[in-house]
Order: structure tokens, then C-alpha cells, then sequence
């Protein structure tokens, strides 16, 4: 049997990691850049300064563990992902890609193994995205694809600036976020998704991800009582906001790629005997094909041109907020996990990610790939979020193997540890 | 021309009384029990205390200012309003009734009149219902409908307790909430809808109240990421949400004399790439015929037991919260009013009250009725309310008429004041 990492550990570790910011539910609530996610970064930096290794942080927050490699001037093989979580988030995402890392660095050193390239293990700031706007923030800072003046500017629902979270904890004081030349990115990560359960696969080995836009829509009609004025010469919006939900159903319907998702709604001013002068709601879509999720977008500026046509009562806008486009990773890593869950004779199979990682980001200026572990019922974003054992440490060796593999080359190859 | 009440003062205190907690758009938050209410309340009693009128107070925050007759053994005439607002609200709604009854009182004092029975100008505690549930809560424990020690638990959504502000506002030190024996209660209000303006009435002749009832449904569902699962295998609330609304609507069509709104929703956790696991939602149904306001029930609650078989990917709660039964007014006062717009010359008609009143409290323990006058294009709850002078004058004097006629009852008749 191949050697590989320290499952027992890895598991405390992220049981350890979840009572950081605990919910009722049993999950995890570390919203970004709030008291708690900065706990657990300082939990999880406890654990790399014990080991002595080379800790770097840059101004949007980002956080880059380095174990040198034998050749100072080789450029590093990239793996992380992120701490943050959802509001009701679980114990596995982003968390287990960040953990796996960290045992990959202590099992290269507890082996006594040294690479030719340095490893540096990142933690991406506000991967999620629910408390400010953009998703995947300190990594698309990072790649250029964001500009850091203007997300420092974001503000949270309660109008807290992140700029100001930024200097709270002390992350005006380090340089300006730019990724480093790097040889490649791999990010290990729950699927969030039901197939590989549901195919009893325990390896995804991801091809790619899912395009995504989001839009913010609001409908404008006209506040009053609940009770005198008669239905008839309403201007409600919530009519029109019925029909939304159902153009959005029905994109949602357009092959089983499609994903569409209404997360928000907010009526106001929201009291119960008052017709809502205004409704605002969210719109997620998705799809692994950009052809499609074009065609998806027009249905849905079409459908809303055709309910301000119909519903002249009303005002209604649509705003296209973000669109990360479909993401294709790189061969030759795909290649180099699928050799290890072949060689490790582990079950897998070709997905595209549904959700966005921060591998999109980088897959955009490195190589880049990721690996997917099942997730129990596909559930994520949720306290139930589970994860078993034996396939956090299937996923984590699998992520041992390519970083291996990767940041060897030029050396002699090594295709296994003798620990 | 008959002599009446000053329309200048009253309309000078309607807008003083509306730079108390003042909203950027022009209207009024003086939600129940909070700072701003407790502002205008002392703004109010000291115009009171300046013509040296009686004030009492009770437990509940209730406010009754006593204008005292010949009779001492008499029973009062009641007349009031509420002074609380919602949210967004406007600068008449309640506020008219409490500072035309005020003028009543003057405008009798000033005339040197005396009357048999004393004058009782109420003040009633958190009619809106908006801050703390249920509305019409001061007159509802008065008249004995609510429980004192019940309502006192209730809570505000950021969980402080109607307790502790009666506490804070000092109202514990009073009397336990009780409705005097009284001889009658009269209420002048602005309609509310669009009903008068549109056949350019003046007085409305409310006969009676729609009956009201308050639901909060519930949609239970499972949370997960916006982007693996695919829409087959999700069980989102959203699409349940839809068909509720649907059926609300559907409800609304019923006849014209029907009023279904859904004021808040609510989806949790509320992110923009988490497929929610629950939606929640208040409806709204109003009828003046208690019969089809059953049926209206009727057909809500088969609709959800309906969409719970059909939908059986997410759990259905609904629950009646409040019900206020559909009322009839005191055939007398009715013809009070009517006598009054006709002396007067005032265009007048007969109406249904479409919103909730504390008049619908009284009406269960003394002989009640209700005075409308227009509101601007029906608009109310809502900073762009509006009541014309002439109107606000007209109804205000329709007021003094009937408080006169009742107060003077047993006395040589009064048909007019000379001043």
C-alpha cells in the first residue's frame, strides 16, 4: 500500500476548525473577515508556525504558507482554498482544501522529502461572497481580474465597509495583492453536488467549471394599505415578482445542465397589512456550456422585457451584477489526477464544477485544476455538510500525489513516499 | 354658514406633528412605544396641558384627555385615534382623529359651550401592529378583546420586549388598561382608498369594518449550493412560494369587494448562491361579508393543503395568527353622521371601512361609528399620503357636530355652536 497523509489528524483538524464561529446546527458560521473567520485563520496559522514554515499575507487578506524547495529560483506549485464560510455553512467547504494542503506540507517534511520547486499553500479571502459582493474576492485581487480600490469599497448589509475590516485586522499593513509566477494551482474541494455519491464514485477529477451570472432585480410599484384599495387598482409588485420566479423556473428547465437559483427576496417596506411598494430579488444561473448560458440570459432579459411590456403598473429592472465565464482547466494536471486516483485505485470519474471556486480565478493566469471529493446527499452550504473519512483522505493523497509530481520536476522522479 | 373648528390651527399641528420623527421622503415613523412615538405624544399632551385638560394614562399606554361635563354622574363621549405610525408612514393616518378630537374639545371651550356628559379624547396604543403584534393592541386590551399580561410578551424583531418599553416609557406606574362606561365612540380617520376622491365625496359614512385575517405560511425546503444540484433533485421553496402567491391572487378575484396582500417574505438563509431552505410569508385576506371572508379562508387553506401533495419536496405551515370579525356600526351614530354632512351641505356616502381601526375594538363594547374623508389617490402608509385642508376641516366639523349632539343629549338640544 502507498504511503500518504495523516488522515486522524487532518479529521481533528477540521473538526477543530468548525467549532470556530459553531452554529446550533452543528455547521459553521465564519463570514468573511468577521471576528470568527479571523479566529480560525489564526487557529489554522498556529498549525503552520508550528511546523516553521514561511508565512506571507498581502493587503486584501490573502494568506500564503510557504515550504521551500531545493531550487530558490523554481517557481511554486500553488494548492489552498479558502476559511471562509457561508452564514449556515458546513465543516468541509474551502476548509478541507486548505487543511489537505497543510498535511501535504507536513507529510513532504515528515518524509524528509525535499522538491525542487517551493510549495505555497493559499487562503483565499472571501471565496463566498455572502457578506460583500464579489464572490472569490482575494483571488480574483490577486489574478487582475478584480480591482482592489474598488472592492475595498464593498459594504456588508450592515453597511460596514470592508476597507475598514481590512484595517481592523491589520491587512493595510502588507503589500499589494499579485499573484506570484507560479508553476500550477490545484485546489482540493468537496463536490457540493450529488453525483459521486450517487454514482459511488470517490474521485472527481474536474475538467472545468460552470459559467455564472448574477443579477439583481427590482420591481417598483406603489406602497399602500392592505385593506381599502380595491385589487384591481393596485401597483403590487408581488405579481410580478410570481412571474419571476416562474421565467426562472423555467430557464431552470432548459436541459440538466441548467441551474437557476432565487436566494433573495425582500419585500418593502415588509409589513404585514401594507402592499409592498418595492421587491428586489436575486437571480443565479449556470451552466457548463458559455453558448447555453448566453441563450439562458437572453430568456431571462427577454422575460423581463416581455413582464415590463405586461405589467405596466410597475417598474422593473435587471442589472447583470457578475459573470464568471466557463472555465477549462489544464490537461496535463487532469492527467496527473487522474494517474493517481488510477494508481491509488480509486473510483472517479469526469465532472464540471457546478459551484465557483477560486481555481476559475487562477486557472485564468496558471494551469490549474481541482479534485472533488463526494459530499453526503450533495448537500452544501448547509450544517449538514458531511464528508467521510476515508474520502477526505482519498482526496488529500490524491492532492499529495500531483504536488508531489509537480513540484519534482527536474529532480529525479518521485512517484511515491517511503515514509 | 355654521361655525366650526379652526382649520388653520388643526392643519399647523398635523404638520408639526409630523416633523416628529421625520422620514427623508416627507412622511412620518413614529413606531409604537419608541423614542419618536413617545416624542409626538408629548408634543401632543402639551397642547393638552396648555387648556389645563385632564390626562390620564393606563398601563398599556393608552391616553385619555377629559374634557369634563355638567353631568358628573354622565357617561363620556369617547372620541380618538391613534398617533403611532408605520414604518413608511404617512401624516394622517391616526393622526388626524386624535388632533381633530383636540379641536373638538377647543373649539368648545372657545364657543364657551357646556355639555351634559364629559368628552373623552383617546389616545389608543400601537394600532399599526407593526412593531409589536397584534395591531389595535391599546383599545383591543382596554375592551377587554386581548390579554394585558399576554401582549406585554410580545417582541420586536430585534427581540426587545413591549414589556420593557412600557417599562422605559413609564407606563407600569398607571392603572390597569379598562374602557370607561361610555355613551358612545366616534372615530374620524382618512379612508385609506380611493373610493371618496373617485366620486368626489367628501364625508364617508363608514356603516361598518371588513372583516380581517392574518396568516404566516411557512415553506420548508432544503438548503444547498446554488450551482452542483441539479433542479430535478432540489427541494427549493421558491417554486412552492410561487404557487402561494398564485393562490393569493386567485383569492383577490374572487369579487370585487375582496383584498389579499402578502407584505413580507422571507427566505432563509437569504444568499444569493444558496438555494433557500425555507421561505416564509404573511398574507392578508379582507372581506366586509364575514360568510365570504370564510370562504376566502376556505380557499387558502385548501390551496395549501392542495400544493403540500403536490409539492412534496418541501414541508407547508400555515397558521391564522389574528382575525378580526367583520363589524357593523351603531345604526344612531350612523345618522348622526349623515344629519351632520347634510346640515353642512358636504357630499357624503356610505362605506365600507377596508382597513383594520380601533373603532372595531370599541364597536364590540359601546355604541360606535367611524368618519372618512378622502386621501389622496388612495395612497396611505406611505409617505405621499394626503388629506386636503377643505376635507380635513369638513370632517373634523362633522366630528365636533356628532360629539356635540351625543355629549349634549339630556340637555336642551344644541343643533349648532354660536360663536
Amino acid at each position: 500500500m502507498r504511503s500518504g497523509i495523516d488522515g486522524d489528524r487532518l479529521w481533528a483538524r477540521l473538526m477543530a476548525m468548525a467549532e470556530v464561529g459553531p452554529t446550533p446546527e452543528g455547521g459553521s458560521c465564519r463570514q468573511t473577515l468577521s471576528d470568527a473567520d479571523e479566529a480560525g485563520r489564526a487557529l489554522f496559522l498556529g498549525w503552520c508556525e508550528a511546523r516553521g514554515y514561511g508565512i506571507r499575507k498581502d493587503r486584501i487578506g490573502n494568506l500564503f504558507i510557504r515550504r521551500p524547495g531545493l531550487n530558490p529560483e523554481a517557481s511554486p506549485v500553488l494548492i489552498g482554498s479558502h476559511l471562509d464560510t457561508q452564514p449556515t455553512g458546513g465543516r468541509f467547504d474551502g476548509v478541507l482544501g486548505v487543511l489537505a494542503g497543510l498535511e501535504v506540507l507536513e507529510t513532504l517534511d515528515d518524509a524528509a522529502v525535499e522538491t525542487a520547486r517551493p510549495i505555497d499553500l493559499c487562503v483565499w479571502t472571501n471565496e463566498e461572497g455572502c457578506r460583500f459582493q464579489p464572490a472569490m474576492m482575494g483571488s480574483g485581487v490577486a489574478c487582475g481580474m478584480l480591482d482592489l480600490e474598488k472592492v475595498l469599497t464593498a459594504r456588508d448589509c450592515a453597511g460596514i465597509a470592508l476597507a475598514d475590516e481590512i484595517v481592523r485586522h491589520r491587512y493595510d499593513r502588507e503589500a499589494a495583492p499579485r499573484l506570484p509566477v507560479a508553476d500550477c494551482y490545484v485546489e482540493l474541494h468537496i463536490e457540493q453536488g450529488p453525483i459521486l455519491e450517487a454514482e459511488a464514485k470517490t474521485i472527481g477529477i474536474v475538467t472545468g467549471g460552470q459559467g455564472i451570472r448574477w443579477y439583481e432585480i427590482s420591481v417598483h410599484g406603489e406602497e399602500t394599505h392592505a385593506g381599502p384599495v380595491p385589487m384591481a387598482l393596485r401597483k403590487d409588485p408581488v405579481p410580478v415578482l410570481m412571474h419571476l420566479i416562474g421565467l426562472v423556473q423555467a430557464i431552470g428547465r432548459l436541459d440538466e445542465d441548467a441551474r437557476c437559483t432565487i436566494g433573495k427576496i425582500h419585500l418593502s417596506p415588509g409589513a404585514i397589512n401594507v402592499v409592498p411598494g418595492r421587491a428586489d430579488m436575486t437571480v443565479d444561473l449556470r451552466h457548463p456550456n458559455e453558448e447555453v448560458l448566453d441563450r439562458m440570459h437572453r430568456r431571462l432579459m427577454g422575460g423581463i422585457e416581455a413582464l415590463r411590456q405586461s405589467h405596466r403598473e410597475t417598474d422593473l429592472q435587471a442589472c447583470l451584477t457578475w459573470h464568471s465565464p466557463v472555465v477549462t482547466f489544464d490537461g496535463a494536471l487532469i492527467e496527473a489526477v487522474r494517474a493517481s486516483a488510477r494508481d491509488r485505485q480509486l473510483t472517479h470519474r469526469d465532472i464540471v464544477s457546478g459551484a465557483g471556486h477560486d481555481a476559475f480565478n487562477l486557472a485564468r493566469r496558471v494551469p490549474t485544476t481541482m479534485i472533488f471529493v463526494p459530499c453526503r446527499e450533495g448537500i452544501s452550504h448547509n450544517p449538514r455538510e458531511y464528508a467521510s473519512l476515508t474520502d477526505v483522505m482519498a482526496g488529500a493523497n490524491v492532492l499529495l500525489d500531483v504536488t508531489l509530481a509537480r513540484s519534482s520536476e527536474g529532480q529525479p522522479k518521485v512517484s511515491s513516499l517511503s515514509v
